[in-house]
């Protein structure tokens, strides 16, 4: 995919309604094989002690790991997640989580993807996870094509 | 930790402000070593193809796992995730999504849990994730003591 | 893929040279989406404390996963693993080790298994770890059609 | 640990009866956070295929994400894998595999390490596998202290 291509779809899948949207992930960085992404803390992306939801920094690291993937696929095929795992190394405490994700490898159908993700804050930026995805290439459905 | 207060935990630690209550968990089933969530649909928790969100099915399943494992451990304590690892087996469209986690082994300060996680309406219930869990036990915030 | 055929393909495969059958892996159970082998103990496959070594487990959980997503392909396919996941729950000390295989899910192109892992010896069988395993679907190669 | 004692112990290890020493795993590298290790082939190590087995690359990059995690440990402690995940990029058909570990976070009883695996022979190195283990720190056994 070339990298306007990648950059309009990743646009399009990134303010479609929906978790992405709603929770307020927003692009910081796209190039072809690797995509950074960013969301703001708010209280309900958070858990019982007040750092970021196992699950929003996976959904982060997921959505980051996808968006990598697609910019590496040819046109009109995404990447969907066919298992992710992530280690969480640190409490995500800070004011924004962020994801850098990079391809590993991009076959016809298949593709792997690491994310390491920060929590960043006036302070500092602190490691607090890291995920591994495989996704697998499909054809993109229609309202992106 | 006995089943009542375990059950009074798990009903505090879901009530508190976050993002299990925001996006609606609800605890379907508990027992020591074993806990049933469930999450109804709805347009902020779905991705691009109007499934459940990859990140949204883990924040079920991690919530699950650590609310089975922390059922396991002596009172006071609570499992936080170390890692976690989900499979998507099939798209999660229906209008909930159901975890029913289980504790493999659970010892002084690790424990282990799968997620079988499954879409469920009118028509039919049908698997649609599968995870395994890591956590690490630690003493209970201030709040929920 | 037929239960004889199946059986014919899983006891070629693991009679062909190479680590199965020089570590000693044998078949103990195998009908459609369930295959169950076993390792007999033996020096050279423990690690520095005198347990089966992490690697040889996930080689024998990953050879079951294999054989388990195959016997549920069509006929003149095999199941290749793209990635593999075990949690090590309790050191394997016994006399021989066994691996349950069976499949979550199987399509055209995917397979996915879970395998729980057992250590046994006179006095007991102790469950000692768990994997999931992604497996991917291709052409058996040219001595086993 | 200093990096003299990290290497006594990294080739105690490796020189004990077990998986490691038969299969012939060697020493490259050593530095604390950072191992590298290698496996030449020998018929016994492959797959059905002639690759070498996965199981057989997992317990490469167990015994080097286990190497380097210990090297970062205090004196006297030896991370022992409580997981592992790895994933399969292109078949190990080199004529010896390379696994480079490095530490991801080592706390007090818990590492995590990511290892980068290579199959090289005359023409070429190629990356053929990605793991990350989670370790736990026990205190060594008997005949290593």
């Amino acid at each position: 995919m070339t990298k306007t291509n990648s950059l309009k779809l990743l646009d399009a899948v990134m303010a479609a309604p929906g978790f992405p949207k709603s929770a307020g992930m927003r692009v910081l960085h796209a190039e072809p094989g690797r995509v950074s992404l960013g969301l703001p803390r708010k209280p309900e992306l958070l858990q019982f002690a007040g750092h970021f939801h196992g699950g929003v920094i996976t959904a982060l690291a997921d959505q980051a790991a996808g968006a990598a993937t697609t910019t590496a696929l040819p046109e009109g095929r995404i990447g969907v997640t066919i298992e992710i795992k992530v280690n969480f190394l640190s409490p995500a405490d800070g004011d924004e989580l962020i994801a850098h994700a990079t391809v590993l490898q991009a076959g016809g159908t298949l593709g792997v993807a690491t994310v390491e993700l920060f929590t960043k804050d006036a302070k500092s930026e602190r490691r607090c996870a890291f995920a591994t995805a495989t996704m697998r290439a499909v054809d993109l459905p229609k309202p992106f094509t």
